[in-house]
């Protein structure tokens, strides 16, 4: 046992608590035919949950053929989550309840090279502002996820080589955090990993086995969920995408290696072919915002000429997302995922970046494989980092109970 | 329950029942451990177990302080599991007690492309066989676990447009060999899938949790490991990667597409490439053999010429196994496996193919997912199939214990 909660328990009551918070609502019945303890049994110990004010009854279910039966939940007033979505250039953070559900979020711009003191010291502030205003102790804090744009050693809760956070490198996050709220325990995760647990548990489907959440912005990601459970890999670092290689003649990326997924397919690759489209005269869109922006052009401004209607704009949000399916063909051969998700900056790339994306998968990965796999963008959209990063503490409280 | 056991369990018998299998050698003490059961209810249970025959007291374990606790395992004698390895051109079966171990095996040639009624009668024939020379009788049978060389939907037990073996599509495999043993569970798998299993049961090393093993024949395929589970994806095909796209402006394959990795690298690509090299006048060795051989090269041939010292031979198999790691760099980065081990009819190509394949994922895969990654050829050379199959009977036999 972790020391979350405010009294001991026997292995019997830890077991009964971890099945509950598992399933949600069960009944007595439900724990006796689970546990295969006799009901006498159940009912003692449920007793002694429900003293110790662990569990509550929250009312009846259907009758199967006589007395309905109590459903049972795991205490709502027993504690709160808080989860904290660090994105390059913005903060998200969430206050939720013990079952994962978000009470209040807030949502703000912040420059992640700025020192880890900083950024994490303005959440500490505004996950107080929490407590305050809903009335919370601090010592109610039973666990914090905490997602970062960066490669995280998931063991020691740090960054390693960060390339858009050099300040970071190995910064003991769960230890400043901690400082704050004693009582909490703190994960730490990368931002992809996080957004496919937010879809695995807050999105619009339930119960997914395999699937892939692919983030496209800056850089290119993935979250991989294996039999509904997060696979990171041997060394934490599964999902890693974005060094694909798609062209081995292609440009150099900043991994060193020549024609990455990333350097070809990314924000930034998506900018470069704009700035050409503009400065070779194929579209006079294009050319007007980057003699609008002194010269430079981003992949927010491709979206924007998309929408008026640029032809340049959608072959290269088209490009974009053919290269982006060559790759995700591959992995489709070799995972059979049966959902991939798309999220990331890339969320406003509309119809055209998803349909090539699409047809490259279906043109080159097997057709078993494909039948009834779908390819849609995250129905949480910017939000599933935050329901991840809640849900990342929730099950990380979970495992601690042994 | 499934019929396969000679009574009627309670749950708790049950739950006893899995954690010794999957344990192998427990004590009482260890049972309420992991139970929350009271010392006297375990024994109780126990008692009972060991009266109906299911378990057995096999010795002494070490004393915490105090008496020495009995271990318990399975009652050896309470039934055995099969085998069966069917490749393109021959069957490997075996013989295994109930904790997989095996007793006996036999392997012979056989053609895949014959009727499924023949090359599985011919199965029975030898099953049959063993158990007159250990007299065991059928019903003794619990489960008999097959590998054939083809794309299997797994939840129907049948093979799905099998390339090899057209004459085998959805044949009830199961039904016919349950004729034969009527007590067993029969569970169908593909062969790359089996020899997955086989290493992670037998092979050198235990408790990998993120693996992935590739086979190497006419065709390539993988099994995949996540968690140390076999991850068989939404669709039951995951693993397929022969048809990962190496190269958009290379050869036809068998698929439809262009530059699979099949295409280039698997042994019919290998023959090829030596067609090439002997009529190219590039190598007066397989020159001798391909005019010896009536005009044509196969892989076999390659292997042997390299053996001889042939330059262009060493070539052709690097270039194979440089492919291939090109492949399989794009699978390390998304996947970060700890293991990827080889095997199939390429497990004779020696280290120019290991070196070849190593350096490429090397390259290409990023230093976090290469640092610790060892790539080998697998330590069961031939038998990964067959031990396989006998654990992929043992598990399923396990999974239907509830």
């Amino acid at each position: 046992m972790v020391p979350v909660f405010p009294t001991v328990l026997t292995p019997q009551q830890t077991k009964i608590i971890r099945m509950l918070w598992r399933n949600g609502r069960v009944s007595r019945m439900d724990i006796a035919r689970t546990t295969g303890w006799s009901r006498a049994k159940v009912s003692i110990e449920v007793s002694a949950l429900i003293e110790k004010g662990l569990m509550e009854e929250i009312g009846e279910g259907q009758s199967l053929g006589g007395r309905r039966p109590q459903i049972l939940s795991i205490n709502s007033r027993l504690g709160y989550l808080i989860g904290m979505d660090i994105g390059a250039t913005s903060i998200d953070i969430a206050l939720a309840n013990i079952h994962g559900e978000i009470l209040a979020k807030h949502s703000e711009p912040a420059d992640v090279r700025d020192a880890p003191e900083d950024v994490l010291g303005r959440c500490i502030t505004l996950g107080k502002e929490f407590l305050l205003e809903k009335n919370i102790h601090t010592k109610q804090i039973l666990a914090i996820g905490v997602g970062v744009p960066g490669p995280v050693d998931f063991s020691a809760g740090v960054l390693v080589a960060p390339p858009l956070m050099p300040l970071w490198e190995k910064y003991p996050i769960r230890t400043f955090l901690r400082t704050a709220f004693p009582q909490a325990v703190v994960v730490v995760d990368n931002d992809v990993n996080i957004m496919a647990i937010g879809e695995m548990h807050a999105g619009a489907l339930n119960n997914l086995q395999h699937f892939i959440f692919v983030k496209v912005g800056t850089g290119i990601g993935s979250g991989i969920v294996s039999s509904g459970t997060l696979h990171r890999g041997a060394d934490g670092c599964a999902g890693d995408i974005g060094h694909i290689c798609i062209d081995k003649n292609g440009p150099l990326c900043r991994c060193g290696n020549l024609g990455c997924l990333e350097a070809v397919a990314a924000g930034p690759a998506i900018a470069d072919y704009a700035m050409q489209a503009a400065i070779g005269g194929k579209s006079s869109i294009l050319e007007r915002r980057m003699n609008a922006n002194g010269g430079r052009l981003t992949a927010v401004d491709v979206q924007a000429a998309m929408r008026e209607g640029d032809r340049a704009a959608v072959e290269i949000i088209q490009t974009s997302g053919r290269l982006i399916g060559e790759a995700l063909a591959s992995l489709v051969n070799f995972f059979n995922p049966s959902h991939i998700f798309l999220g990331g900056g890339v969320s406003n790339l509309g119809n055209p970046f998803l349909s090539a994306i699409r047809q490259a998968v279906l043109q080159r990965s097997l057709p078993l494989a494909t039948r009834r796999l779908v390819i849609e963008y995250s129905s949480l959209a910017n939000e599933a980092g935050i329901h991840g990063a809640v849900h990342l503490a929730l099950d990380h409280l979970l495992e601690r109970i042994e």
